[in-house]
């Protein structure tokens, strides 16, 4: 009776804590379209309300600290209870993450308010950003359904958003070289298309901790990495 | 009797974790002043052994976090102790990711080893590599002494490297705007300055972190943020 009690109680707690991760979560969804729509709409006020909505996010992620410490200081959670709340502490920790990164891009509608659209950047920037929070919904809701094959999905899917990326990245060069007037915006652009693509790359951490906590297995190591531009020269020089 | 030597095998195992931060933490060190070192050497070499060494940084992360996952299972630490298990955790993701920055320095040797250093870009980045390695140095050290003025120093600190990553933006803008050949290498060390600032982020964060943990408090919220690129036009808009 007594170890119902306390199951129950755990239960109740878990329960808290997912309801918690996936508010946090919510926002954070949130801050990636809001903060690349203020951004292509040149957008200041709604860019200052994604850069405010960031300290909730951030407040989120220490309450959700403390109280999965406090859970497992009163509890004494073994084995498997153990691996859902460290897990929770990594996945709040990278949702924080990514909420920084919208927040920066928030940060730059400033700057570019003043400078028209380049190409088809804008476009690019907004694919880019509903992509990588599709992502996010579905590695969050595969971590509450405990879903290992969604959450495998979404690994295949960073790969989609590396080629955006890489492409945005050939097509800013090209912007700068061709007339040196963009260089500026161009270098702010460059910026946030990185920032989305790193935030695919924590989304697809979180993903892979999805399904290690789901199956035990890590993911085999050096998925493709889709981020070339390490190596690009000149725009031509290495093609597609 | 029982009590205290669950005492010290708790005591035998901290003691093992802290040693297996400072070891991550010095391969860290290592890889920021090495990834640097070969970037400005042009040394390609050098940058390959930099990406290697980076495997061993993710292998130490995951086995760090094993073993305290394994440690709260067993001795079912409370309070403090959990405390500073959970800091552990934090502290090892930190360092995964700053880790992760070196070797993205390192994988851009092979696309700069092509082109000339542009003015003193190349010192400049030396000197911020150096900072940031001295700031990690101290935190880990202050993480190990619990020595919250130490840590403390290092904050002040991280508006440096932060000074350092502006004065470099405005300098890369304007060797672009002069002579648009040097667009794509400019664009790469743009990035790497950028990884700089953010190690030194992440560096702070970890101070934060290590300040935390001996006081129990956090450190008031919105220290001065250094970076001001966000808000900066062409090179001249917005003097100092």
């Amino acid at each position: 009776m007594n170890d119902q009690h306390i199951l129950r109680a755990y239960d109740r707690d878990l329960e808290a804590i997912q309801a918690h991760v996936l508010k946090m979560g919510g926002l954070v969804e949130d801050a990636i379209l809001k903060g690349t729509d203020a951004l292509t709409a040149r957008d200041v006020e709604a860019a200052e309300r994604v850069r405010q909505g960031d300290k909730v996010i951030d407040a989120l992620e220490e309450s959700l600290n403390d109280e999965v410490a406090r859970i497992i200081a009163l509890r004494a959670p073994m084995a498997r209870d153990l691996r859902v709340l460290l897990s929770v502490l990594r996945l709040s920790a990278s949702l924080e993450r990514v909420g920084d990164y919208a927040k920066n891009i928030a940060k730059r509608v400033t700057v570019l308010a003043e400078s028209p659209g380049l190409g088809g950047a804008d476009a690019s920037l907004k694919r880019m950003a509903r992509e990588v929070q599709g992502m996010l919904r579905d590695t969050l809701d595969a971590f509450v359904r405990r879903d290992a094959e969604l959450a495998r999905d979404v690994l295949t899917r960073d790969e989609g958003v590396d080629q955006m990326y890489n492409a945005l990245f050939r097509e800013i060069l090209t912007f700068m070289l061709e007339d040196p007037r963009t260089i500026t915006p161009s270098m702010h652009l460059h910026f946030i298309a990185k920032n989305l693509e790193r935030m695919g790359d924590l989304v697809t951490n979180m993903a892979e901790q999805v399904i290690y906590l789901v199956t035990g297995e890590k993911p085999q190591d050096e998925r493709p990495k889709g981020d070339r531009t390490a190596f690009m020269g000149s725009p031509g020089a290495n093609g597609a």
